[in-house]
């Protein structure tokens, strides 16, 4: 230890010569609750971090002393490891479950199987030995609630009983989803995604992540997707894997006890989700990164991409698709794509970017609503209108009766031969069958019905999903949102099909699509539509892109996806800046830095900083001249989370800081436990307590709850150089000096204040600290 | 605005009133010099980052004038995307040029093709009509040395013949490019990688990244490549990237002018080098990320993936290969792999673990000799002899006498029916011709020849890389380390096999590898093999797989690569901390504060802080109360880089700090053009000037080139969260208060010989600031 000669060394000097470490005192003996953090409050990143460096730091130095503090140590470094495997391996097999769940439910609401109820219905079909491949669909055992009821298949009555089944079982299952949300866990509703970028931003939720959220959000998915709402499962795994993460973080002292920590596994947990949920590890870890984590060190990065992959492989060997694949619209295309084709795809991008913005403004203004008005008061109502319009409208259109799931890939599907489906009706009476390759053909009546059809169901998604996503039920936004870009996608890729061979001798088509040839892929128009209406909600662009690519597993296919998905995000930024999670963090006023966008104003700290000019000054604390009755007057008197120690209050220079919850604990654990503490005893934040007068009660030191390194920046330091300090360090608060003496304080609710007062809106609306 | 009241707002207030804000005086119009840094300094990202944001700020405000200012402000944000185009444009470009130029001069080493002596061997032999299929790269329009020279393509005399030629050429070719580097470019040799990562934290060294050097540097690749020498093109090609990257930003004054605007783009061109050396664009851009960057904000991890895709499909339109792939060593494999086949894999990550530390580990103490010892002073004549050594042994060997690339694609293909290489020499009796897979069959001779003598191009790579990273000759360690490790691979792999064929009845293969099943894939051992190798060197991991997953386009092997990658790691990192960068890095002295290990310390600011307990105190400045002479004096008396500026030395009262660079430049420029002053002049911080007595020279006001908003934390503050604190600000320096009052300075280099104290190194060997 070197000293530099000054003020500090006296009090310093003096210590060591006592022998003993004071400082350390109270930090050794902690009083039970300091350094915890209450409910709906922001982490101390620093604080955190510096803990469980603490911890690290004795962990290793003990590991010297014995070999079973050795094995300690190494089941320490491999505890986050063994967490991520397991993360893994539980959420693999939750979303292995849902999504079996999920297909049995959804078949049920138009029949049931004879073999067993439990069969869905493929599965019903592939048991039986009647079917061929045609009609894989059809068999005997699988029986319409008609038939099962009334006897009959076809005919009116037949078809109302079915739509009658239909619409009862909708209702049914959103009616339950809905009641066991309110009933046990109503931080299962929505899809979660606004509430865990908040979470990892440093904002504490307790019960947000809990076991109860997870039962209930894990079945309740299952009955509201079954329902056929318009809504995905993809949102909702992403909490149900940080749900998993939180709940096996108990395991381990290490993620238990450090709110830091146990949000580098959330950050791994998100990626998991969205790796079970598009089967795209890669996809996933890089979703995480771009649009959820707020701290993502490189060993996060590392353990996610482990935890995703064991995900993977876990939904993998559960094959609840039976297509060997992770999810339902896995594809792989083979023709290639042609420059020209680029200005299709753009317009899918504009189309997807206009939509996304749009569906932001329309669905915050209907959450707004529901917010403030009496349709806030009847959530079970509302979800029951909602599913019956959606039921109603959806059963006769057969392409909004089906799961949005197999919608989409049957719009990605690259049609063959042998496909049976109304989009796949070409006159094939030009194609030789023994080629390969399938070359464009003139449309069938049947695909223009699908047109149709399709562009129906275009408008119904459209203004359904508005309403649908921000019930009071588990709602993901991907699925939806992939549907309707999927759906514009497939009408331009047929548009653009049926051109092509009627007018290949048009100066844009000639040279690369000569009559016979397969020039233009309506699937691939579907998937770029997909990638451009997900991004123009999410905002998304890289891990959009990726998560595609792995969908697809060409890199041919990247230049047409990133085309979309940039011209997409420009579009949407140019309209509304936030995309849908953002506007959802605002709208519940959470205290959310986005460290996306630049804070651009020319603000000074001193035009941010509290105590403004009119009001009282700033309330701090001195290190030696206050008694524990003066601290207990302040702390009833404000509402303050934290003080500043000074020197003295002539001199305003800075000593420390100390939170509110802190000092009152430990006082109050003074007052009962340590002999002889009074209203009239002194406080004293120094060092070095200066012998009492005789008959005085004894002096309360707490220096150990203090901050001794409290942030500190000058006045005229700009705010956006404040802003970067307080999303790059994490922080709560921030001391604002002037020339060495302490002027007021920053904190992260004050920042988000003044974002929201320049972009004209209501600084009110951030609601927590 | 609004005010706290306090000794600030008398003097802002009347700033007010005067209408003019004097603080901008000297900011709107910079004395030229200001603000910028020498070579061999470290930036300040705080203030770079600042400046951009003013310059955004003002751009935005003027666009709502005029038209033009409108279609300057879109201009100016499209910028960015149109320089990664060119930077990918460019890049692909180069990549191509040299990729075809090292295949073209490789084959001189051996030959020359009669119809044009610009075509390589295999060029020579598509032209030709009289190849067949299984003879492709035997053609007679290709001569041997020895056929045109003594027209005898058999015997003792034509083998010598052509080994003599085979080391002229390799002379020839390296003799040039260590010339050339010496004589043009000295910063052209090396990986690269080293100076990047540390140019990218921060750093200035002017030239690297110039226009010759990328001449140099791209023209002595293709030589040094093209002489046999063990070295690879991958780490040279992230450095042309960045040369394309740095020369290209002076076409954008957003970019000339600002260095961390700069940073972005280098990091982004790290990921195009990247991108084009293994035909991974994701991966790139993870390996910028995790291996090279160190700000890297959301922003640039999309445009750096746009640019890699552009780079790479200009590669792919270059098609250098003639495989429409971007890499020589693409594969595909089909069958799947074996739960139990992970033990080899593992044991493949330990090999990689343990070459690679102690690769780094004997490559280190090399090149710290050839620092120290006359053995620096001879550059020509290391590579000329290390060239004449690899030359005459690896001549006699098949394996080492064809490029590394072309190794390494042998080694990583999986054998098919027709490949005619030794290595496929199986014994195909019992294959039924019709069947698409191809099972286990016995070895036969040649694959144990081929054996034999892969073990000896093993020994001998291993050797003779440690001697040839670190010569001056552009060099990559990427390839020659995959080839050790593709090597040891298919060792295994084939033994494997040859195990499995034979002993299928012990119980390890017992239920899953039948006789005439496929079980063991040779190429996947050689794949993962390199996988683990380079994991070792350069401590990789997720950008490892990733790119090892694109070079083999399925998700079913991310599991073996991650598993040898990850054992590698752990093993590596427990033999020797660094990886072969961050050795190269703290062998050259750069100033670079590794982000990826954690701080474990518990040392204090004020045990790190400058001025020590025996040091003079602190040379501050006063803000009012110092003459022109007074700083001039401290100025030469001192070699500190910076200055604070307090009220005054008692009270010692941070004001703000002043840089030397901006003090002298200032002083000068002042002396020359302002009337009057003189080495009596005061000089004044303060901002508001008092009125000077009448006959007094003039003030000299230079609040314009203080830095109002210092860093500063207080001496209790732990070193780990000072450490966090330079890492993600990006500072140079922070000043040390305690309760208010100044007492010290922490440079980067500070901490920097701190941590090499800790580590028991030299802290001398740290070089710059």
């Amino acid at each position: 230890h070197q000293y530099f000669p000054g003020i500090l060394s006296v009090t310093h000097c003096m210590e060591e010569v006592n022998g003993v470490p004071k400082l350390m005192d109270l930090l050794d003996e902690p009083v039970p609750g300091v350094g915890t953090y209450e409910d709906f409050n922001t982490i101390d990143w620093v604080r955190e971090k510096s803990k469980d460096r603490d911890r690290h730091r004795e962990i290793t130095s003990k590991s010297k002393e014995s070999t079973w503090a050795l094995v300690n140590s190494v089941c320490d470094a491999f505890s986050g490891w063994l967490l991520m495997l397991l993360i893994g391996l539980m959420s693999g097999a939750l979303a292995g479950g849902i999504d079996i769940s999920a297909h049995w439910m959804t078949d049920l609401k138009e029949g049931v199987c004879l073999n067993g109820f439990w069969f869905n219905h493929e599965h019903c079909c592939w048991t039986s030995n009647e079917t061929t491949f045609q009609e894989r669909d059809k068999c005997p055992q699988w029986k319409s609630w008609a038939e099962l009821i009334i006897g009959a298949t076809e005919g009116p009555f037949a078809y109302i009983m079915n739509y009658l089944m239909y619409v009862c079982w909708a209702l049914l299952f959103s009616f339950l989803a809905v009641t066991l949300v309110r009933a046990f866990a109503p931080y299962a509703c929505g899809s979660g995604i606004p509430e865990i970028k908040t979470i990892l931003s440093g904002f504490i939720i307790r019960g947000y992540l809990g076991k109860w959220t997870l039962v209930i959000k894990t079945i309740t998915l299952v009955l509201a997707v079954s329902s056929g709402l318009s809504l995905g499962k993809e949102g909702p795994l992403v909490h149900v894997a940080c749900c998993c993460g939180n709940i096996l973080c108990h395991l381990f002292t290490k993620y238990r006890k450090n709110e830091a920590k146990r949000r580098e596994v959330l950050s791994a947990a998100a990626a998991v989700g969205v790796s079970v949920a598009f089967g795209a590890p890669i996809g996933g870890v890089l979703f995480s990164l771009e649009e959820v984590s707020y701290y993502f060190p490189l060993k996060t990065l590392w353990r996610s991409f482990f935890a995703a992959l064991v995900a993977a492989f876990t939904l993998r060997s559960i094959n609840p698709f039976g297509n060997s694949r992770l999810v339902l619209f896995y594809v792989e295309f083979h023709t290639p794509w042609h420059l020209l084709e680029l200005v299709p795809f753009i317009l899918l991008g504009i189309f997807g970017g206009i939509w996304g913005a749009f569906f932001i403004r329309a669905n915050i203004a209907w959450c707004r609503r529901r917010k403030t008005t009496w349709l806030g008061h009847y959530p079970v109502l509302e979800v029951l209108v909602v599913t019956a319009v959606t039921a109603v409208v959806a059963f006769p259109n057969s392409y909004t009766r089906t799961s949005t799931s197999e919608l989409i890939s049957e719009l990605f599907n690259d049609c063959g031969l042998l496909d049976s489906s109304k989009l796949c009706n070409y006159d094939n009476a030009n194609v030789t069958k023994s080629s390969n390759e399938l070359p464009d053909r003139p449309a069938g009546d049947d695909v223009y019905t699908a047109m149709w059809q399709l562009s129906l169901a275009l408008v119904f998604k459209m203004l359904i999903t508005v309403v649908t996503f921000g019930m009071k039920v588990p709602s993901g936004l991907f699925i939806p949102s992939m549907a309707v870009g999927a759906i514009a996608g497939r009408l331009l890729g047929i548009g653009m099909e049926q051109l092509a061979y009627y007018h290949h001798d048009w100066v844009i088509f000639r040279g690369w699509c000569s009559p016979g040839a397969d020039c233009i892929t309506p699937g691939l128009y579907a998937m770029v539509g997909a990638a451009a209406c997900l991004g123009g909600v999410t905002r998304m662009t890289v891990s959009l892109v990726v998560i595609m690519f792995e969908l697809t597993g060409g890199l041919e296919y990247i230049v047409p996806l990133m085309a979309a998905a940039m011209t997409s995000k420009w579009v949407a930024d140019a309209i509304g800046r936030e995309g849908i999670y953002e506007a959802h963090i605002r709208l519940n006023g959470y205290p959310f830095l986005e460290a996306k966008e630049e804070f651009s104003h020319k603000t000074l700290a001193m035009d941010v900083m509290r105590p403004r000019r009119s009001d009282p000054p700033l309330s701090v604390l001195t290190q030696n001249g206050m008694t524990v009755e003066d601290v207990e007057t302040m702390i009833t008197d404000t509402t303050y989370s934290g003080f500043p120690v000074v020197v003295s209050h002539e001199s305003q220079r800075l000593v420390g800081f100390v939170l509110r919850r802190d000092l009152t604990i430990s006082i109050d654990n003074a007052r009962q436990r340590q002999d002889g503490i009074v209203s009239t005893s002194r406080v004293f934040f120094t060092e070095y307590t200066p012998p009492q007068p005789p008959n005085s009660p004894p002096p309360l030191k707490l220096r150990g709850i203090m901050d001794l390194s409290p942030f500190t920046v000058t006045d005229h330091t700009a705010m956006d150089i404040v802003v970067d300090i307080f999303r790059k360090l994490g922080l709560r608060q921030c001391l604002i000096t002037h020339n060495g003496r302490l002027l007021g304080i920053i904190t992260k609710k004050d920042i988000l204040k003044h974002v929201a007062q320049i972009a004209n809106r209501d600084p009110d609306s951030i609601l927590f600290n």
